[in-house]
């Protein structure tokens, strides 16, 4: 694993847990962890159950004990790691975004398909159980003809203008901002709820454009001096989108939504029925059937934390809700799976490439000021 | 009408409204209101649409030209108005409760039986459109066998301890503090949807024992003096029931929950379903349903808003809601109809008096320590 | 008044109720209400309590005992009604939309502001406690600078294929559908709470384009034949929004939001605070202030039923809840007042055509593909 | 640790994350899991990372590589083990109940005290960040005089008769049904947040009195044969409470509460504010303060996820919610802290008889019908 700060922790985790609670058809091996900081890393190492740790990516590559490298370096390092690791034959999981950009993204997709490896990218939020109910229910029919898709992801972190300036909101490093961290979700979760985006416009903001330089550019809470910098990526994005099953969208990321911590919502509405669901409350799912007998309908709030809701019967009884990073422990499951078997497995490089284009594609619509087919780009 | 505060307000506002929204079988001719204050009840009897006043309830009542008396004015007149009421013949609506004990009680409901006029007790909750849907669920038996029912009536009117000795902290005039006038609807709610109570076991406080005097004993906001007198009925009681279908019962009312300001909620379990309602969302029910697909089960929240709702088709289109004083427009309608068709009516005199059985037979508990039935008192 | 359905309904109760709750300077009297349909008219007059009716509004503006006149007809006949009613120097109070389309509602504002007679337009929603509320909390600085506004407007009346294709289906006599009548609104409350729209740009659809037509075209219910008709007004509007003081704004209207009654929404984010609001839940605000202490800070849910909230204390003691119809009551009130006391007021058709402004740069926007200034239309 | 099943795994997950998370001063090693079937125990010591196991946990306790002994057997056999435990000096942590009832508690409580070993009980609600908030609001006077406390655990795994007899609804192996079993979380975070009972009175039901006898006795989700066996424990426990500082107390736990599923709330009234908690939502902690401007009072909604709330600092970034084991982690963190650098500990096994004590006074309120002093028991 390439990584070690709060990916890194959340990968860390899963890769320790999963074989606790998921019958593995293979071993899992924490072999090495990877960083640049080697006081870093070796405490991450110990710290997250690491057999040993390297501070140069290529070594770990180059290593023969390696059969799967799991990248969650920063976004800028991606593509090199990733066409090194390919280039040596090993499968890959990265962390979204796959890259900085849509080209580059498509240059891995295409070294990973040409090298025959494995390969995934972090969508973690697919596999929560609320999230594959709503999946079942759409794919069942049971919504009928898709009308309207609307997400939010929204977070507070940077209301202050205060707030450091952090290696997430310079372009060169991050690629983008709430856009291409957040939006990344959202995105993501539509083509997996309801299918492919044809055209798309947005618009963006930099409420705050300069902010104090961190000491230290790593992590989140990085303290501030009081020398000042540029914020090169937007604060929020927002955007509207045409689907291709007919679908109307409406999207907006932002880390200036006060008092939302970690809004991650989406809303359907088909002909038959809708849906709501919302990160902060991860284990409800609201559903709505126009089937109900009219006196008798409503939304039904339902906890999916039964034995009947996917991954939710290798965790606790019966209403005992899971947390954040009981995600990325049911996608490492089922990548490892995918692995150790052959069963299908997606979110892969090419849905990382696809949500890199919608993202692109509202990009350039901003630039412009009119809608941006999705294709185009 | 006699009587013309708070509840004076609500009940000529229903007799104002009703024949616009409803289809009557009579016309209603707001004859005279009537109460001691002459300057107050002339102007209510303007302000609220009254054709005259009187300041004796006994000339209102000795007059030709009125049919039926609604008698809210305050508890401890309530029993000789309605025996002089009925005395003349009069049909008798009356506001809860009924009278300042049981026996009062029991000897109103005897006088207007024998004297063979109609009489109601106005109970409105029971009228609301969220609540008929879950008599209505209940009677179906899409509930199944009932085994809990709780309730609560929270209020926090009286948390401050400045908050002036009104009228309504005084037994000789209130007859009960939360007990029996907030207590007293819970009750009736639950008679009205699963059935008697058998026996109860409560206790009860009253957290400040002294309040500063009002310079007018009149209504709740009524400014205090610097003299203080003493509280004479309870700011909280709550009890344990059992019912005689074997249900569980749980209530507790209180003007003392800080931040509640009228928090009346029900909720039932039952061996097929689950329903919860709450006076401040008083539009929505919650129902759940066992023979919804376990996948798929969930409070539902249902808007009571909807023309299959009782009621709701009278006033807006769907969605739009109702409040508070939508309750007396519905009672009020129902015992219209009932006077001027003949069409079946409850609450009556004779629910006011199973209602006060029940508070009695809670105070009694606490005086005694122990259960007691409600057949005893 | 001119017109006695839905509309004429909510507003006959207003002016039924307004003196009976509000002290007002001067007397309500409900002279006369005019329809086409005798018959239907004349019932009408009856339920709501109107002296006298017309069945040509020609006739009651030509009425020398009228001073004002509210028109609440179909969309189509505003215009004609009242510039003769403003010719004839009454002050004039209609529903919103103002006009079929800009050109119009500016003719007639022109002609108002020319006559000199005081003018309305009924924007209910900014009359309800918790919206004044929003609009104090906003106003006194306490969400800082505004960075998003996200409204909207949900309903799902027409998702059923078969339900028929009544007035509102129309553009001829509706001018627009889910945009001109719900979007219109949110328009407003965006406008009343943070300000003017600088830019635009939407999408719509109509998902069902023919649909049976009824038997009669009046009212929401009507009842449809086998022949069917072209629906020529949108089932859903949504678009983006840059605001003159910067920030982002986004709207959805929909009559196919499968769900969703009447799911009038805001939600706000300021740089030291964010509000939201549900029309549904019409009497409660959700209020998140930064300068809370972090460990204590989440978003309030304020009952605006309290005395300290704007018309809360003239109708029922603190936590018992209104309903839609008292928004009409309110700006009832205010405009009557207006018009006694000269008050100042607000909505007017000023108010009127700004709204009309937007909707139709959205529209311009859709056409075009591109962004739309609001002040280019 | 003694004991392999669901709780079990929670603890063992606790023991293996809890060095991930968090800064330990001593070194975690799982030595050994015990259980009498062999081949169950061997595979949980594979899965949930056991150096070694044993199926007599007499050896267990003889081995001297082990300091402390977890206890998380069936009821029936704390007390044995635990003593032997004690006896052989080690440390004991155990699973509540302490015991299957009070005398055997105390017996318990007396040895661990008298070796001078250290003890807890695994009251793991206690840990997490919103509980432990509301106790900081609590202490902190925030609330001022507490006036009511509620609870309420309701489940409804038994509400379908055909649920077969599992271990917990036989007495002599359970000890209690509901009221031990949940009731016992309720008292437990009623002592931790507010303080000691003084009297209660109670009632209870068991609403299917015979169940099909598993075909194995092991775990919740054992299927039923088509012989009945009598349930000997309740289904369903409420009561009220005088608390010694003045406040009135209810409860109810219940396992026929349809559609509830793991509905662990409290609600507490203070004469400056309240809260509520919910198991279902354990990140959310509503509060209300009275000395909020009145205008802009309302319950806030807290997510108990920021930097500033116990615990949360350790997972991950503000806004993502943690789970149910997640108390499990903390609580064992506090523990093994207390084991090697001797900081406070609580809840002990003096908390388990103190629990005992409450319960075992509600069940001889239900024998008696009358209230029971809980220093009577």
């Amino acid at each position: 694993m390439v990584g070690y700060k709060f990916m890194g922790k959340a990968h860390s985790h899963a890769y320790k847990d999963v074989g606790m609670f998921f019958d593995m058809d293979a071993d899992v091996v924490m072999k090495a962890i990877c960083g640049r900081d080697e006081e870093g890393v070796k405490a991450a190492a110990d710290k997250f159950g690491w057999e040993s740790y390297e501070t140069d990516w290529r070594k770990l590559i180059a290593r023969d004990d390696i059969d799967f490298v799991d990248i969650n370096a920063p976004s800028d390092a991606h593509k090199e790691i990733a066409l090194a690791a390919i280039a040596a034959g090993k499968h890959v999981f990265c962390e979204k975004p796959l890259a900085l950009n849509l080209a580059d993204g498509r240059e891995m997709l295409a070294a990973a398909e040409k090298a025959g490896v494995k390969h995934g990218i972090c969508f973690n939020y697919r596999f929560l159980p609320a999230v594959q109910l709503a999946k079942k229910i759409i794919d069942s029919g049971k919504l009928g003809e898709i009308h309207h898709y609307r997400a939010t992801y929204l977070q507070d972190w940077l209301v202050d203008p205060e707030a450091p300036l952090a290696w997430r909101l310079k372009k060169e490093v991050a690629g983008s901002g709430a856009h291409g961290d957040i939006n990344a979700h959202s995105i993501d979760l539509a083509r997996f709820l309801i299918g492919e985006f044809d055209r798309v416009i947005g618009h963006n903001r930099t409420f705050v454009k300069e902010r104090p330089i961190p000491v230290s550019m790593s992590g989140l809470s990085a303290v501030g001096s009081s020398e000042k910098g540029e914020v090169t990526v937007d604060d929020a994005t927002a955007f509207l989108a045409d689907f291709k099953n007919g679908a109307m969208g409406m999207f907006v990321a932002s880390r200036f939504a006060t008092g939302r911590k970690n809004h991650n919502t989406f809303e359907i509405h088909g002909s038959k029925g809708s849906i709501r669901w919302d990160l902060e409350r991860l284990n409800e799912l609201e559903v709505y059937f126009r089937e109900d007998e009219p006196e008798l309908a409503g939304f039904r709030r339902i906890m999916a934390t039964e034995p009947e809701h996917k991954y939710a019967a290798n965790w606790w009884p019966t209403g005992h809700i899971i947390g954040y990073e009981h995600g990325f422990v049911h996608i490492t499951y089922e990548f490892l799976q995918h692995l150790a078997t052959d069963s299908p497995f997606a979110p892969t490089f090419a849905d990382g490439v696809r949500c890199q284009e919608v993202l692109e594609a509202v990009d350039l619509s901003i630039e412009r000021g009119a809608w941006v087919s999705v294709d185009e780009v």
